[in-house]
C-alpha cells in the first residue's frame, strides 16, 4: 500500500539497533556534501514564533530573477512531493488518463492513484540500459492520450537523462490540452545540462524543481514549480495555508546565493562516480551510466544485499518496488565513503 | 478567494515602508512568550540535510505517553491546517454537509468548499455575547445531518469556550455516522481547561491540536490530530511523504519537555488580559471576555482601524472576514507590549 522511497525512517535502524549516526546513507539522493554553513546560518536564523509569508514572495522574487520567469509563473511547495499531489488534484479525476515512464519515482503513480487515475506505462527495459525509444512513448501517447505525464530528468533511479529535443517530441505529442510535469528534481546536480525553462513558452509543461537535493534540505522541504500564472493559481487554491515553512523559506533564499556550492558538490559527484565506475566493473557488476548523483547497480537479491548492507551500517535503496528486483541504488557521496560502501558490498556479494 | 487569516505576509508590510521587525504582532494568537530557548536549540539541531522521519515516530511516542492514547491514534501534520485540508478530502465531497459554529477559523469552509461540501451554519449572535444556545445548535444538526462538523474549541475569534457537556450534547446529536472534529488548537493556553482526549471513545471524534501556538511555532509547522486507528490511517494515506519536516519534529519533541513554559505564557495572558479588559472598559470599547489568548474588541470601522494601528507598527486582526466588520481581534501579547496597542488604539480611535 505505502509508497516505498529511499531515506531511513526511525524504526528500522532502531530494530536493528543503530543509532541514526551509525548509517551512512547512500539512499538518499543528496548533495554529498551536505548542507553548507551559509544555508545552515539562513535556517538558524529563520523566526520560528511568526507565521511563513504564505505568498513565498521574497523566494518568488528570487527564483524568478534566477529563471528569468516573472513570480506569477511560480509556485513553491513543501517539497515538490506537495506540489506532485497538488498538480494530480488539479489535472486528475476519477476515470483521467497519467502517464507514467518507468522505472520512476514512485510518488508520480501514488499521487495519480489517490485522485482516481488510470495509470499508463513507457517501461525503459534493462537489455537496452533503460533507455526507451521515443517512437515507441509516441505511439503509447497516441494510443493512450493521457492527461498528465510525468517525466522524471534525469530520471530516478536510473540517472538516464533526455536530452531538450526528445522532451519536445512527447510536448509535442501529447497535444495542448494535456500537461507534461518535467520533474527536474535533479538536474543541477548533473552533467551536460540544459535549461528547461525555455519549454515553458508552449503553456503544456510544468518544471517542478526541488531544492532538496541540490542543496541538502530534504529535512526542511522546498520545492518548486514554474508554469503559466493560469496553472499556477488554480494549483495555489489547492494548498493549504502556511504549507511552506520559514525554515524552509529562509534556506531556500540563502541556497539561491549558493551556486559555487552545487559546482563544488558535481566535482565531488564526478569523481566517486569514476570510482564507482571503476570498482564495479572491476567486481563484475552491471551499473547503469548515470548523469546525475545516483545510479542502479545489479546485485542479485537487492532484498538481502540491502540488508546485509544496513547491518554493516550501510544503508541503500532495494530498487524491489521500481520493478528492480536485483537493483540496488546508490547515492553518490564522497570517495572516502564511496570506499566504505565498496569494502561493505565485496564483503556482502562474497567473492 | 483566499481564505483570510491573521499574521503579516510580506507584502503589506513592505508596501508601507515596514521592516517586519518595527511591527507588534497581534494579529497571531501566538504564544506570547515566543519560542522557548529550549525548543529553539532542538530546532538548531534538526538534521536539514536528511529526509525526515515519514512516520513521525518518535513524537508520536512521545504525543502518545503524554494524552494515554496508543501511537496508532495519533497522525502527525504540516500545521493543523494541512490535517484540516486531508479531513475534509477523506470525509466530505460533492454534495455532502459541513456544519460550522460561526464566526470561526476561515480554513474549515476553505477545505470544505475544496472538496465540494455545502456548508451549513449555526450562527453565535453577537446579542449573546457570541454564544450560540446547544438546542439550536442541536436542532440545526437534526435538520442539516451534516457528515462533519468544525467546533473550534476555544473558539477561534470568539474566544469562548464550550464545557465538556456541551460538546458531549453535539457529539451525541451527529451521530455515530458523522465526524466531529474538535479543534483544540488553543485548549493549553486558556483558563479552566477540561481534557477531550476523553471524548475519542465515542469513535466519531478526531482532535486536533496545533503546537504552533502553545510553543509559538508557527515558522515551523507543527500540528497532531487523534482519532480511531481506523481513521488515522485513511486520512495518512492522503498525506503526501515528507510532510512534516526535520524542524518541526525535533522542537515539537523538546516542546513536549517544556510544559512549565505554557504554564509561564499562561500567567502573562492572564495578566495582560486583566489589563486589557481594564484598559478597554475605560475607553468604552465593547469586548467579549475570553477563555484564551485572544480577544475580540468592538472598534467601529475595523479595516480602518487595522490599516491605523499598522501604520503605528501594531499588526491586529480586521474580523470582516469573520463576518465582524467592526470587530479586530487582538492575541494578548505581554503587558508591556499591550500597553503600546492601548496606546496607539487611543491615538487611532481618537477622543
Amino acid at each position: 500500500m505505502r509508497t516505498v522511497h529511499g531515506g531511513l525512517d526511525t524504526s528500522e535502524p532502531r530494530e536493528l539497533g543503530l543509532q541514526p549516526e551509525d548509517v551512512i546513507d547512500f539512499s538518499s539522493n543528496i548533495n554529498p556534501l551536505g548542507t553548507s554553513e551559509r544555508v545552515r546560518q539562513a535556517a538558524a536564523d529563520a523566526n520560528l514564533s511568526a507565521y511563513p509569508d504564505r505568498d513565498c514572495l521574497l523566494l518568488r522574487e528570487a527564483l524568478g530573477d534566477r529563471l528569468g520567469v516573472g513570480r506569477d509563473h511560480l509556485l513553491v511547495g513543501n517539497g515538490s512531493t506537495e506540489l506532485i499531489h497538488l498538480l494530480t488534484r488539479a489535472r486528475l479525476y476519477e476515470g483521467a488518463t497519467c502517464l507514467l515512464f518507468e522505472p520512476t519515482f514512485g510518488e508520480y503513480e501514488a499521487a495519480a492513484a489517490l485522485a482516481g487515475a488510470i495509470i499508463r506505462r513507457v517501461a525503459a527495459e534493462e537489455t537496452d540500459d533503460f533507455c526507451w525509444s521515443i517512437e515507441s512513448a509516441e505511439r503509447i501517447i497516441r494510443r493512450s492520450r493521457p492527461d498528465v505525464v510525468f517525466l522524471c530528468n534525469p530520471n530516478n533511479p536510473t540517472g538516464r537523462y533526455l536530452d531538450c529535443e526528445r522532451v519536445q517530441r512527447i510536448q509535442t505529442a501529447i497535444g495542448p490540452d494535456a500537461l507534461l510535469v518535467l520533474d527536474d528534481a535533479y538536474v543541477s546536480l548533473s552533467e551536460d545540462r540544459w535549461d528547461s525553462v525555455q519549454l515553458l513558452e508552449t503553456g503544456n509543461v510544468v518544471i517542478l524543481r526541488s531544492m532538496t537535493k541540490e542543496h541538502a534540505l530534504a529535512g526542511a522541504r522546498l520545492g518548486y514549480m514554474a508554469a503559466t500564472p493560469e496553472l499556477i493559481e488554480y494549483v495555489r487554491r489547492l494548498q493549504p495555508a502556511w504549507s511552506v515553512n520559514a525554515v524552509a523559506l529562509s534556506a531556500g533564499l540563502a541556497a539561491l546565493e549558493d551556486e559555487e556550492y552545487i559546482d563544488a558538490a558535481r566535482q565531488v559527484i564526478r569523481s566517486a562516480k569514476a570510482y564507482l565506475y571503476s570498482q564495479f566493473t572491476a567486481m563484475g557488476l552491471g551499473f547503469t551510466p548515470s548523469a546525475t548523483n545516483f545510479l542502479i547497480v545489479k546485485v542479485g537479491d537487492a532484498t538481502r544485499v540491502r540488508a546485509d548492507l544496513l547491518r554493516r551500517g550501510i544503508a541503500v535503496r532495494d530498487c524491489a518496488s521500481f520493478g528492480l528486483p536485483e537493483h540496488i541504488r546508490i547515492a553518490v557521496r564522497r570517495r572516502d565513503e564511496c570506499e566504505q560502501l565498496v569494502s561493505a558490498l565485496r564483503q556482502v556479494l562474497g567473492p
